[in-house]
């Protein structure tokens, strides 16, 4: 994921700014990184606190003049990306600068358009940056190897999935059909929820089975939901496994240009070419 | 699992027919099989939709006209299956050909036998639809490997749910006995109900110990289900194992002795002899 | 586990009476142990269906005439055992001929001692021929490979649940301090059960933290529990896999009488004899 | 993990008590150890039982004096421990030494501060001692390798459980405005707490989702968290399976250079040559 602004370095001042703001090894970058994740942090407890009755109650006019600190903190932040890169239009519209958006927006939307149905959009929006905390995991490297098993392991979970989806639809109908309104099961969606609720094991208890039949059913549906667990888990395992033993080769054959060569060969085990 | 048309190919208009129908290798084939999945997760999402009380109070009359064009499209769909195989009989006869008229056939039922019970009925049959789907997913590589995991964790799978099942009717007869019918387990099958709700760690809470011996006897039983957990999960992990594993060259090269390649290998990744 | 009356094979109608009874590589004894599954099969379904309230008002006669008639055979069918066998006494206090009486006695002691309590009591026991049913199952290679596993993984399974025990006695506590007998908590055992159920994920709903701090702690509890669940998975994951990759040779060495070689060593591997 | 005592050993009647208090290879220093545990596990029990209305109605008086009893002899035991060690200051910091002290101070303040409430904390404080139990643990192997496995996992595991997080934030977040507080999501800690259980699987039912699009969002996290939940376990697993190898000799045969000799083989498994 290379961003936009490394293709061409700034000089002077920008890159100084970009260097800082963008990269975490220099002392000054790594500063700047670690004080924003503190204000992100901050900014998210601020929000979660107003939420609580008796606190908004107590601290309300503390916790929102935090909030419009931070927003003006985080404005001012984002002006200096868009200073500090070469091309300001694709990092505008990188996930990453679409975030960053976000995070500030509803902020001052919310002046315009004052209530407090708005507002609390605007609360849940802003937690969105704890995102931009993860983007220095991606410089761990156990991050990586982390990714690199689920994203080998995707399409195996979305067969899997499609399979678990297939399974819901059928028996949230057939719960429908046999255990019927009166018992909670009042449409198809309702019996594909509880059948999830059920398959995943979580099973909160608010919809559950009260006919003989009904209860059959859900209790195959139980012993199989047990035995699927065990798909995923493996097939992540496997992948892990993979991705320990040999992590693969980033770099693509420079003969016939074919990538996924594992870390320890010395030629292309396609073209022969010494890589 | 070779289908039974493709045995001796049908000459002329039949053959174009078969291979828009059931191949998905030509253009014509693949579009035919993509509109074919849309219009089964419609008709789907239409039986979904009727069963919403709201929504079948308002739009009902609207869906049960798409429900009747559907019907008809997979009628048609169904004759022009049974032209364009060379021995009908086979294809009524396998699996997707009894879900195929299953899928239709309720729809014509209705007609003669009208009232809610049996209208119920041919929704949830239509449902079954949703398994064609997955004919498409048997090309897929990844879906194979999953299969053959699974298919050779069978055995062991079985062996292990025969000692759960055993470990569920001990149980349920011991909690009825212990709790009793005051506290909601009130026949030995309610209570093996109940030891799969706890093993399967679902625990809806709809019946729940009340009795210390109870409460203790239930500890011991989600904590043994705890372990057993491991059980079918490790199993499924050793086989998807061994079934990425045969994915692996067995044959060490034949310039270095170097093992370990790639199936789709061609030249040795450690001395570029051609393997 | 050689059964004692292997060591000096009775000679006679014994001999044919042990081979038919105890083994069954031969088509009587192959007959004999599928019959006998079936009548333990029918017995508990006889247990089970006189415990359901409705059943047993109308069919309760029927009922109980088929448990004497399966008390009957199975009293029969242990007495050919006892005479089959050149040892009776290491057979009776064997496991599964302690099994094998307390699946008749019950029957005989309510006749001596009526009352419903007692009844039940026989009703339960009986159910324990349920694990006659595990010992063909020993014959089968997947279920020796996975007891193998079990057997291996015992020692840090143990170390395992013993930590798991320690925060449920710990967490326990915690809650009864915390939510006290207000919220359900009304004592330590108590609070122990509510620990046990959170952490084994079953979540049965039927205490649950009310209070702020305590949904706190409830909620370290269960990413705690989370992260635990996979230590078992893993034991015998890995356990299996060693289970599967080689079998070990059961034989001990002729020379040093070490025991736990691989099926594949021709040496033993702490004296070099020629195994 | 060294003891500071061990480094110089104490001479005469104080190395004798050091020998039978701090180590268990000999008669009396096991002997001792079983002993010191049984206390602690009876201990534990009187607080246990105290905990319980009826049982503190009835026995109250014994289980007071019992614990009394138990104070007394720890008191005895941690000054035998400081008599015993070389240099008692770095005990009494060490970890277990403020357990030890933790165990028995509570009961020596209750006299100076009666009242109910401070008892209690008396009480949670005595069931520290539980982790002494694990003081012997570390002795076993097996627990050195659980410890190994899960020590080498912790990056992993952290950078697992702060997506996690993340997530239950935004979660928690989402449905306080979906469902608002007449359905129980009454502020975005609340809603968090019920990411949790939900996430976990654990699913107590205390807060449900009422709404459509409420029921919708849960079902989205419950697949998502089924999905995720295999991740600890496929780490662990790996972790395992590497901690499980390195009991694999790396040093091929010098007679045959065969490879994958157990650390405790003597003899070549192959051919016999002495390792």
């Amino acid at each position: 994921m290379k961003h936009p602004s490394e293709q061409s370095p700034p000089p002077g001042i920008r890159a100084r700014l970009h260097e800082i703001i963008f990269e975490s090894n220099t002392p000054a970058g790594k500063a700047f990184d670690v004080a924003l994740l503190w204000a992100i942090v901050l900014s998210v407890l601020a929000v979660m606190l107003e939420s609580v009755g008796p606190i908004r109650a107590r601290h309300g006019e503390t916790i929102r003049i935090a909030e419009w600190v931070f927003t003006v903190l985080f404005t001012l932040e984002y002006v200096l990306r868009l200073f500090s890169v070469s091309r300001p239009g694709l990092y505008v519209l990188s996930f990453y600068g679409l975030v960053d958006l976000l995070a500030i927006l509803p902020s001052y939307v919310s002046l315009m358009m004052p209530g407090a149905q708005s507002l609390l959009v605007v609360r849940v929006l802003r937690l969105l940056r704890v995102f931009r905390v993860l983007k220095l995991v991606n410089f761990l490297g156990e991050a990586e190897v982390l990714l690199t098993a689920l994203r080998a392991s995707r399409p195996k979970i979305t067969v899997f999935l499609g399979a678990v989806l297939s399974t819901v639809v059928i028996m949230g109908s057939v719960m429908y059909m046999v255990e019927g309104e009166a018992n909670g099961f009042d449409s198809i969606p309702r019996g594909m929820y509880w059948a999830i609720v059920t398959m995943t094991t979580v099973g909160f208890g608010d919809i559950t089975p009260k006919t003989v039949p009904g209860q059959f059913i859900a209790s195959m549906l139980m012993i199989l939901g047990y035995g699927v667990l065990a798909v995923p888990t493996g097939i992540v395992s496997v992948e892990l496994a993979a991705a320990a033993r040999h992590g693969i080769n980033p770099e693509a054959c420079p003969g016939c240009g074919a990538e996924g060569h594992d870390v320890d060969a010395v030629h292309c085990k396609f073209c022969g070419t010494r890589l």
